[in-house]
């Protein structure tokens, strides 16, 4: 990714080589192939830390979440060892018996993992609608165990896939006055877009020591900051699941340090997100949409998302055509009924839409789209991606 | 159109021949190309009735309405003679330059047609942020004055057109108690699917005595029971303009015939927008979606949107796929933070998803699908299109 500035690192944060959520001390995973998926590739993820975690759990907003996710909440996220997840079923509209299965294949794992039971949290993505088959699954899950590595990081990152063009995550260093910690992370998604496996999973592991209720705050603002900033079609899925697992032993971060490892977080978790956007399917741009002097942050939050999520919008960025007249007519959708005059000024990477260098800026892979209103001061963001002939494509030729 | 129960057409309302807004006694209209579009077809349409009309105008709620809207907001309903428009322009976001243009567009037709200053409603439609080519249009009104006549109501149908597939309209009567009435109209639109074009409008004429208060009431009703139960992409026009013109003398329509009247104009109004649906760019389908069973109207018009606008739902209606996890996840989605129990059963005209004859049913070019969510009694209904191939091509590849 070319736009650092998107991200907002805080100072002292360092990507570094490493094996994503193995890198921090204490955590070893495997990726293994149980056959759910048809074409043979990995499709069981299992995660496991050596000591138990503080452990943070933000997940789908859904009415109709998934078995997993109905699972995995009634979890003691105080007490967690670490997540087992299968791609290729996402155990979703599946009642009773789906739970049933969520709860089941979390006690295979931690069986075959000796951990306790119901210290395994558990995630699954794939077709929505159909029954786990715990019989090739529950061998998958025993291999699993058996390979569980502190290189398997990567192994573990490529089972999480479903149809996503590459495999996203990362290894981090953070230095904080207390001494130097690292962050792995791991994730899947292309950014709802995806049919039936639209689905956004991220695992984020690493070796500080944070009390469970501050992690849980660091988690939830980082995805505010970072997943909910992204939208390709506005699809939510029923599986949705941030998981923040902490390790560390001795005196809990405060202050300053857990600040840092706040903001950390959010970075990190912003920088995934981006790449979930930049790898939608048929996508060919990420574009950071900002709206400015909106009456107030939510007035900007609702442009934003008409302009971001607004189909005639998103194919004139695949055409690369700065058709600021669908802009406007999005910003007039967006603030019906609110009153009051409205001054739409409009920048691509600081080019006005007429400029001279507009269609060398459309056909950057990531630039920022600018939108003032001249109401007030409310601000706000969302990373969008174009509409083009590969979203119908995948979208209409999907399972059938 | 195949499914007549859709348009709930009242007793006594008859399709007959004719020519559409001119039927009605006392209607005379042309249609002319002035040379605003560029491959010289018609682009200026004139309406104009011997009498002063009562008048009812329903327009955008856009924040960022059009000139032409507002200027016609301005207008006496209660004496109008007609309406004149272009296609080609859409005069929108040109700020009081382009209201001063509608103003000039309205003088100068009224003048050529021999009616009193500001008795003719405005209407652009065509590429948003561009001035009205005034030198252009200006001959092209005397053209179209020159031109009326009560066989003129074709023409004027073709001059309102941009990029629809098809000119939309009919011509109706009415059997009152008090006599019959003519019902005549024109629309233009593909249900908001086009680029920049994006505009529904549609006028309705007729030689019935309406008040204007109780024609307003209808038009108003109409709107909401027809174009207001479309979507295409969810993107709103900055000119969506439904004009209803009455013309007749003698005592106004009240009781039993006025609400005939009303139930007829609100059956007519869906008639032009479901032919706006199926006029899609790239559509193949028209879909009913019904949703039922929600804890009231409101909850079923939020689900019904959610689903007949989900990207994902859309693709699979062009990929004639019974995917109900998709339908499952827009719910889940729309009935986000809403608590309690959600029971989504689905029928596509009366054939579950898994059904023997369901790919005959997904293949129909209109058919219904029954949402079900076992909750109350909430009710709504939405028509909605399908999303292909067409439409990225056009979206895209239009203007550059």
């Amino acid at each position: 990714m070319e736009r650092a500035d998107w991200i907002g690192a805080p100072e002292g944060l360092t990507r570094i080589e490493g094996m994503g959520v193995t890198a921090p001390d204490g955590f070893r995973a495997a990726g293994v192939a149980a056959g759910l998926k048809a074409d043979g590739m990995p499709d069981v993820g299992l995660l496991v830390s050596d000591r138990p975690c503080a452990s943070a759990l933000v997940d789908t907003s859904s009415a109709l979440p998934s078995a997993a996710v109905l699972y995995t909440r009634t979890l003691h996220t105080g007490s967690l060892r670490g997540v087992v997840v299968n791609s290729g079923c996402a155990n979703a509209a599946t009642g009773e018996p789906g739970i049933t299965d969520a709860r089941a294949m979390g006690a295979a794992a931690a069986a075959a993992a000796g951990v306790p039971l119901d210290s395994l949290a558990v995630c699954s993505t794939g077709v929505i609608g159909e029954r786990l088959p715990m019989a090739i699954l529950t061998p998958g899950l025993d291999a699993a165990a058996a390979a569980l590595s502190t290189r398997g990081g990567a192994a573990f990152g490529e089972a999480i896939r479903t149809t996503d063009a590459f495999a996203k995550g990362g290894t981090f260093r953070l230095a904080l006055t207390s001494g130097p910690v690292t962050i792995g992370a791991a994730a899947k998604g292309a950014g709802m877009i995806r049919p039936d496996m639209a689905t956004m999973l991220a695992y984020v592991a690493t070796d500080a020591c944070v009390l469970p209720g501050d992690l849980l705050v660091a988690a939830r603002a980082a995805a505010a900051g970072g997943f909910n900033r992204i939208s390709v079609d506005g699809q939510m899925s029923p599986s949705d699941t941030l998981l923040v697992l902490a390790n560390g032993e001795g005196p809990p971060l405060e202050g300053a340090d857990l600040r840092l490892f706040a903001d950390a977080l959010r970075a990190i978790c912003r920088y995934l997100a981006i790449l979930m956007v930049k790898d939608g399917e048929g996508a060919e741009h990420a574009v950071r949409v900002v709206v400015a002097g909106a009456r107030d942050d939510d007035e900007a939050e609702r442009v934003g998302r008409a302009v971001g999520e607004s189909a005639l919008v998103r194919t004139a960025m695949y055409g690369q055509d700065a058709n600021w007249g669908r802009v406007h007519q999005a910003v007039g959708q967006a603030l019906a009924g609110t009153g009051g005059p409205v001054d739409v000024s409009l920048r691509f990477d600081g080019t006005v839409p007429d400029g001279p260098d507009i269609a060398e800026v459309l056909a950057r892979p990531e630039y920022e789209m600018h939108v003032a209103l001249g109401r007030g001061d409310g601000w706000a963001e969302l990373f969008a991606s174009d509409l083009g002939h590969g979203y119908v494509a995948v979208n209409a030729g999907y399972r059938t």
